[in-house]
């Protein structure tokens, strides 16, 4: 039993289960949203309504956090729970995704990635070392271990160096973490799992994973651009090369229609920007699919923006309102909308958990994928 | 007694006082200050957050909405209070001050304003008539009459002239919102003293006013650039040309050194953008001056904004964090900010309101300002 993490599973339906994820800063229910929390801020929200919403725990980026305000000023305030004013469970990111996609001049070795932020051209290297130290000056309670990440077009062999350099980046990710002290007593760490498109990379990448040894497991390079197609391809059996009895995370996922698709295929937990940067597009969540507010149809809409929906937003507002802040660009716009998203990924979470509880998870996503259409207006996961 | 607006004022000291306006949708606790709502939002905050400052009253901006989304959308929606999820008292000015300030290619004539719309260049003329109407549609509890301004540093018979106009404008205001029907029963309409900083001018629009009868009386045509001395020069004398047992209501100001001495002089109302466009731009009011949390000295600040101030962002994060959110140009930064600041506004008001309850205003005034460093961040009053 490890006592850093306790994943109670409650229920079981086919691949699905629903259960409680126990961390030393509260509890998890299982399948999990967490929230985007960038730069100490889930955008637009304040904690509490993150948390009325339904959210046991958000999800910090280590890339963003290193650059502004800084690893070493977050602990000397005291860690990112009080500075941002977020006391429950917190998982961080190890940086690795973030740096190949948003840092300018990167440069890949055995050691790590050297880059220069695209704040202010300062240059730095993250390691697995430095990587796992950053999460645990920012007091992480979900610490990721360091990978690397190719594209999923990229050669065979080319992916497979990836998976197993990121196979050795996650032995020392684990070294560093368990050399954290106090903080490795108090807070958990996930290995995440590599190998593309490869049931066999998977496969092998699972297996050096587990045995390393962690508290939970990701499977990553997904919502890459590969598809929803491909990416269940995948989801049909990579979380059945992970531990049963360890929480499974699938990262940057996804839409909504994603995560009801991942659910039954057996993933736990989920993180994604989609509500949060949607809300400050003017798109909002419904149970037919997404609308865009900027849309002129909107403009005497009378109607809540989900009138399935009991959030504060829906329970106060009319579309012609959000119509109106969103074409004036009002900040009250993007704080109503982003609200009313998290609110409807929570929901979708908790409607989900109950009806894997029912054991009647598939019926269930069959209706929900009946009257859902994704619509062209959602962007990409990432 | 009027029944549209019941004024009780419960205690005098020197000129100034304290008491509650009653209005069909609520109460109003003076020397108040009105959160401005310009485009139907007071700029991000929601309407609880607002309430719970202690805002008893805030201000819609007729020129905005009549604009964007028009006043009889408003009204084919229900009016401005359901719209923007606000229940108690607004204030509506009459769009004179805007169309002039903001509007292109303005024509004055007897009639009115023609001018082009700042969003969409389309052309509209604005009246008393029309401004009284607009202000209907809204749905508005205090109405303004439609005044025309004119600099103070404008010639003697232009600024007489202005004055003059006003007045045959005040009469029409007053005709068009008697003729109002219901609405005229629910609501009130003030008149606006102009003259600009001459006496004698403010003596005859106070007289022509108090001939025409309106529910309360605003001073206007200050904090326009005239400078702190010369609006208190005209506060010295103004107030005491209108009606003792009508509200007096100084527009657009103000800063909070000029809302201290305004009350010292006899005014009950206020209303200022400086609060929430302050908040959007890093400056946060302070019982010491305002700072600005952009300022690097703040990096690592664990203090509250205000040590001294007891309102929800103060008890939960530390300059420090502020100073972060701002930096990276985050909307919780705008948020955070702009409700400590209708905070501090607010718990002004009710302090000014507890030293004239004991007698004590000048008292206070003086500490106030032994305290309080105007600093040279602190934009104009508009």
């Amino acid at each position: 039993m490890n006592q850093r993490l306790a994943f109670t599973i409650h229920a079981v339906d086919g691949a699905a289960r629903t259960g409680v994820i126990q961390l030393s800063r509260g509890e998890v229910r299982t399948p999990a949203f967490m929230p985007v929390g960038t730069a100490a801020t889930v955008k637009a929200m304040k904690p509490a309504d993150v948390r009325a919403a339904g959210a046991d725990i958000i999800l910090g980026n280590t890339y963003h956090l290193m650059l502004r305000p800084g690893a070493e000023r977050v602990a000397r305030l005291g860690g990112l729970h009080g500075f941002m004013g977020w006391d429950r469970p917190i998982l961080t990111d190890s940086g690795g995704y973030q740096v190949m996609s948003l840092a300018d001049l990167t440069k890949r070795s055995e050691e790590g990635v050297s880059f220069k932020s695209h704040l202010d051209g300062t240059r730095h290297l993250l390691t697995p070392e430095r990587s796992t130290e950053i999460q645990r000056l920012l007091g992480s309670d979900i610490v990721m271990a360091f990978d690397e990440l190719v594209p999923a077009t990229a050669d065979r062999d080319v992916r497979a160096a990836a998976m197993e350099r990121s196979m050795r980046w996650a032995r020392r990710s684990r070294a560093a973490f368990e050399a954290g002290g106090d903080h490795a007593s108090r807070s958990a760490q996930f290995g995440i799992q590599q190998g593309a498109l490869d049931p066999d990379l998977r496969l092998a990448s699972a297996q050096a994973l587990i045995e390393i040894g962690f508290e939970g497991y990701a499977v990553g390079g997904l919502a890459v651009g590969e598809g929803q197609e491909a990416m269940f391809g995948v989801l049909d059996y990579a979380p059945g090369q992970l531990p049963t009895d360890r929480p499974r995370y699938l990262m940057g996922v996804g839409k909504p229609d994603d995560i009801v698709g991942a659910v039954e295929r057996g993933i736990d937990m989920f993180d994604c920007v989609l509500p949060t940067r949607s809300g400050r597009t003017g798109q909002a969540f419904t149970r037919d699919g997404p609308i865009n507010l900027r849309n002129a149809r909107f403009a005497e809409d009378r109607a809540p923006l989900d009138p399935s929906c009991g959030c504060p937003v829906c329970a106060t507002w009319e579309r012609a309102y959000l119509h109106h802040l969103v074409r004036a660009g009002e900040i009250l716009g993007a704080m109503l909308m982003t609200e009313h998203n998290i609110c409807f990924y929570q929901q979708l979470m908790a409607d989900l958990r109950a009806a894997i509880g029912r054991g009647e998870i598939y019926a269930w996503a069959a209706q929900f994928r009946a009257r859902y259409h994704p619509g062209r207006r959602a962007t990409d996961a990432h």
